[in-house]
């Protein structure tokens, strides 16, 4: 019947109106039952309950066997970590699994049979699962006790898949491997011609005091080839180089000569073909999303103009406002967007809307939404009044960073003052008085402000909210001291009460007077714009951050397998220790161990800043030397690899993306600099607003008409 | 009489035209004596003098007192420098300031008193000289014993004030420092912040066992700012935060956001900032160039037009082709130029040209060369003619190109053969053979490609030329190899008879046969576009390596100044050599050892790849823990300077001007990949054709009226 055909229109209508307002695909089954089944996948409450299925079996790792979640991490003091027992994280496993095949079943029937082949990335989930699923059952039948257990590095699959934003980098960084892939030969080609020099230049010769370079760095061409690719990272540099050049200055040309080829030309070559590469990828990125939105609101128009009761218009379709506001009524979205579309739709007060028009509404769901601080509150006495002009004055919050300033100052010279002195020797009464003194100047300060501004309007500032915030913390644990120690006197020094001892209390409040010290940030014009060009990069690095964490566990969980019993800690086998300490080039020793042990102990933490440096690299070439086993051919593989993707390429990512964002900002604040007082709630889409192109109407509907579930009349 | 002013003008115009061949300014005297004076000045001559004045004084430096040009650069076995008689080196000295005496005067002269008020270098030059000649004279009173020489760290002006290319990047480099500052001051603020929370988070405990990372890095205020300054450049990762991550995983977090915010933003923001500062740099520059050569040319045809022989005319002024012709046999220029304008002059064949016929002769100026090879020679023979096909095909090239390989290879085996076994085991005759058999091949390829291209054609390629040059040099060395040892047969160990021993020969050759190998890199055509980048990166980085130089003669006669005689070789005193044995911080003893004298002795390449790592600083700071004392806080704030200075700002700019370079070929050659069969001569000026804007009529005009001496008619 047509009523029920209208309906089924009418809640197209909304789920395309939903997609278009989430940058979702359309492509999806649209009749009845598979649209309540779409917006119940789509739901909050389903998406949320996927998420924390995802969270929850990557967090597994962390008390599953091999697991070293305990606060120290040196393994002489630490306590064994809590094994849980067979079974137990398995069975929180399956659940999540079964979750995930509920998962790519909805996903599957929703997107129907045909769209199904041709998507990979569906097609990886299933396979995927059923692997997991067949190592699980594996893992059981063993009674947990199997060694190699695949199921673990392809859990950040399921964080990837979920993800549009991640899939649609992982295919942007995939497109730029190529050029990547030529520098990486070219480097490879500049490292084996020179570590060839090298083993040439620093062969063995008869006297044997003449040849440390070769002894140390060049004896053989793995060596030879580690040497020059940790001076590549500039690790062991300029080390490496002086043996050599203690005999014969002339060498150093060798060193210089890689080093400006190597460092400063190829690696930053890399850095600038990344960046030439991914220079658009933001605005192609914002420029689809823009396209599937206007085409959610397109395919919306189409099914709504199809409702039986518009007359029927040959030249061209029409929409009833009706309609229109009962999709409205019924599509989830922003409160103030929806009553701004209503708001002009009831302004606009034609009863028939062509497309442009209906499009035009709900250009309200592109718009900023300005924000706009409540009034301050009408004093009727002058003397209130004189003292809301004082207090609302932005002097009197300069007066307040003054004050903040000179407290970080004082306890800069009371640090200074107590550097040398033996924690018995410590007087906590001056620091204790000044604190006081200032944490009542804060409360008054934040008091004179909200009489001054009304509660409303001063917590609708994010910096007065920070402020606040600190000062009440603040605030209650200097009463918690004084509750507890008594008031602060000379030679103030009880002893521990409580929780924590006074200094720790002093400590807690001093850390976070400096950092309340952070509210200067928007005062200062180019620090807030370097901060917020830093909030904008956070918004827009969440996908490159996403495949970095999958990377990031995937690599995690090959090193345990990996190093897996590999290093025994000092004193429980003679043998190991007994290699580490005779060894003659026990340099850095302690620290060495350290090393070891705690990336036995999969130390995330460290590999991350090892990114950096790739010092790591370099004490696991020493631990080669000293021990030339399989195990610790495998760590040099691991980590040239692990250099190779996070420090190499992630951080060349990272600068493009830093600068594309940054010089973005900097023209546009060139440009706008009128207009910087009013406030925007930015997105990534409004910053690109200028350039970006609106789709024309023939993309649109020959793109409505490649629907393969939606089948349009015209 | 007009004789006499005609040939003025004539001198006039041929002066202007060769200040617009060199792009200089015309902005000097006009009158037939300074031009005389002009010409010499600017004579091939008299600029390599004052060139070679500047290299002399800047030279000195190796020659002078606390020099250390040895051989070796460990004070344990080197021999005593070689000591000059006081009054030689600065009689060189004295020699060369009067050059620059009558440099500066010359000058002054030329561009007029009033233009010498407001040119600040020439003040400059001139004060620096008088400061110069006053410390010599104060020098030569104390018999050259006199400790601090001011002259010394002023002369690096003299390169800097002689190159206006040098003189416009200083221009750029300062319009960006207050950008550059605003980044450094929240680097600094950073730094503040973290110390203090640095300070408070690892304080002194009660527990002596607990507080290794106050005991090692947090001790004092200096301290903590050098642990985290030195963590900023990456030098002490993650070796600073495994002590206190032993004791607490927690305390990573610090650390990570330190790095996180330090480095990958706030470091790579400057990365950013000046990028976007240099954006426009090279367009600008290359801009004002063409600026100045379309000024020369004009205010030529103003002079020409005011000749008498040219017939009144109201409307237009005009230059006769004769006296262009007398004035373009008269200049000095590419004869090559010469030519092309002489013929499209008679091409032109009128008598009488406009400004705009007489600019548009000279755009042969701002042509690319285009090279054209000479043809093969034409063979009569049919065989010669096949000979000729097959040799001079691109096949031919392919082949030689894996016969290069496999040689190299084949080195590589032996040399991962020979890595193992004493030098008195060694048998060379393998690789003697296989080395004839090659070099052989390479004879036999240079043949037959001159055969089959001609002598001629094949030395225009520079590939074919680095190829022959390289075959010769190997031909020459196997030959003296076989007259002195013989021929190579099994078990052909020699002694070592007249210069070099055999197997000193045989690694030459190797290692010359490697370098050979890059004859590849034409034929790949990535590698080729990143050759090309790198030629024009280091066309356009001469500047930038100028400022470089001169910042790095401040710093090292700084670093003499500031550092004679602090540090004493081990052995020679007990007192130092004591403290530093007995130290209980001693990593890297010997290591620290070698660099303090390094550092002592002023070495220059170690201080320059210091500049990728900033490890010296490091091991000044663990110096200064050492021995606390006056000498190695200057250690300290000089290293800081060199950082900043280096590292910091000249790595980042080079980095944008990397970026500049790259992304602009890139796109060239995506646009115009049909054309690349053409071989051109690249300057920067054709890089940027498509862009630059020609000067307008009316801003000619206006600059040349402008013109302090020539007083135009109209």
């Amino acid at each position: 019947g047509t009523g029920t055909d209208n309906d089924l229109y009418i809640n197209q209508a909304i789920v395309f109106i939903e997609d278009a307002i989430q940058y979702r695909s359309i492509n999806h089954r649209v009749d009845s039952r598979s649209l309540g089944l779409y917006r119940w996948y789509y739901s909050r409450a389903c998406q949320w309950i996927l998420s924390l299925t995802i969270t929850v079996i990557l967090a597994l790792a962390f008390i599953e066997k091999p697991s070293s979640l305990t606060i120290t991490s040196d393994v002489r003091y630490r306590l064994p970590a809590w094994d849980p027992p067979c079974g137990l994280t398995e069975s929180i496993e399956l659940l999540c699994l079964l979750v995930f095949v509920v998962d790519v079943s909805v996903k599957s029937y929703l997107i129907g049979w045909e769209e199904f082949w041709k998507n990979k990335w569906l097609m990886a989930y299933i396979l995927t699962l059923i692997v997991s699923l067949t190592d699980w059952i594996v893992s059981l039948s063993f009674f947990c006790m199997e060694t190699v257990r695949i199921r673990r590095i392809l859990r950040p699959f399921f964080l990837l898949q979920n993800s549009s934003m991640m899939k649609k980098t992982l295919k942007s960084i995939n497109s730029t491997l190529p050029e990547m892939a030529s520098v990486l030969l070219l480097l490879a080609v500049h490292l084996s011609l020179f570590t060839m020099f090298a083993m040439l230049l620093f062969a063995r010769t008869k006297d044997g005091q003449q040849d440390k370079e070769w002894m140390r760095y060049f004896r053989n061409l793995p060596d030879s080839l580690t040497s020059l690719l940790v001076l590549l990272t500039t690790a062991n540099n300029p080390d490496v180089m002086i043996p050599a050049y203690s005999k014969n200055r002339a060498y150093s040309i060798f060193f210089i000569l890689f080093t400006v080829l190597g460092n400063l030309f190829l690696m930053n070559l890399l850095t600038a073909i990344i960046y030439n590469q991914f220079r658009g990828y933001l605005l192609k990125s914002v420029q689809s999303s823009l396209f599937r939105r206007r085409l959610g609101i397109r395919a919306a128009f189409e099914v709504l103009s199809s409702l039986k009761e518009t007359p029927a218009n040959a030249q061209q379709s029409y929409v009833s406002a009706g309609a229109l506001q009962q999709v409205l009524q019924k599509a989830e979205m922003d409160s103030r967007c929806k009553q701004a579309i209503m708001r002009s739709l009831e302004m606009c007060s034609c009863d028939q809307l062509s497309a442009a028009q209906f499009q035009k509404l709900f250009e309200e769901l592109d718009k900023d939404a300005i924000k706009q601080h409540p009034p301050s509150p009408g004093y009727q006495s002058h003397f209130m009044q004189k003292m809301q002009f004082a207090f609302g004055h932005p002097y009197f919050g300069y007066l307040g960073n003054v004050v903040a300033l000179a407290n970080i100052i004082s306890i800069c010279v009371v640090l200074v003052i107590d550097a040398d002195k033996q924690p018995s020797e410590r007087d906590d009464f001056f620091l204790g008085a000044i604190n006081c003194f200032f944490i009542l100047y804060y409360l008054l300060e934040m008091l004179l402000k909200i009489l001054a501004m009304g509660l409303k309007r001063y917590l609708s500032y994010p910096s007065n909210r920070f402020d606040g915030l600190l000062t009440v913390i603040l605030l209650v644990l200097e009463i918690a001291t004084f509750a507890v120690y008594g008031f602060p006197h000379p030679g103030w020094r009880p002893e521990l009460m409580g929780l924590l001892s006074l200094w720790d209390m002093v400590r807690l409040v001093n850390m976070l007077i400096v950092f309340r010290f952070l509210r200067i940030i928007p005062n200062m014009k180019f620090m807030a714009l370097v901060v917020t060009t830093l909030l904008d990069l956070v918004k827009n690095l969440r996908a490159f951050a996403g495949i970095l964490v999958v990377v990031f566990y995937a690599f995690a969980i090959t090193g345990i397998m990996l190093f897996k019993g590999a290093v025994v800690p000092l004193g429980n086998t003679s043998n190991t220790s007994s290699r580490l300490i005779f060894c003659p080039l026990r340099v850095h020793l302690d620290l060495l161990l350290d090393e070891v042990v705690v990336l036995h102990s999969r130390e995330l933490p460290i590999l991350w800043l090892s990114l950096v440096t790739f010092r790591l690299m370099f004490f696991y070439c020493l631990l080669y030397l000293l021990s030339v086993n399989l195990i610790c051919r495998w760590a040099k593989i691991y980590f040239v690899a692990w250099w190779l993707i996070s420090s190499v390429i992630w951080v060349n990512l990272f600068v493009a993306l830093l600068l594309e964002n940054f010089i973005h900002k900097w023209d546009r604040r060139c440009h706008r600099a009128s207009l910087s007082d009013v406030e925007y709630q930015r997105t990534v889409e409004l910053m690109f607003r200028d350039v970006l192109e609106e789709p024309t109407e023939e993309e649109l509907m020959e793109k409505l008409h490649q629907h393969p579930h939606l089948h349009l009349c015209r």
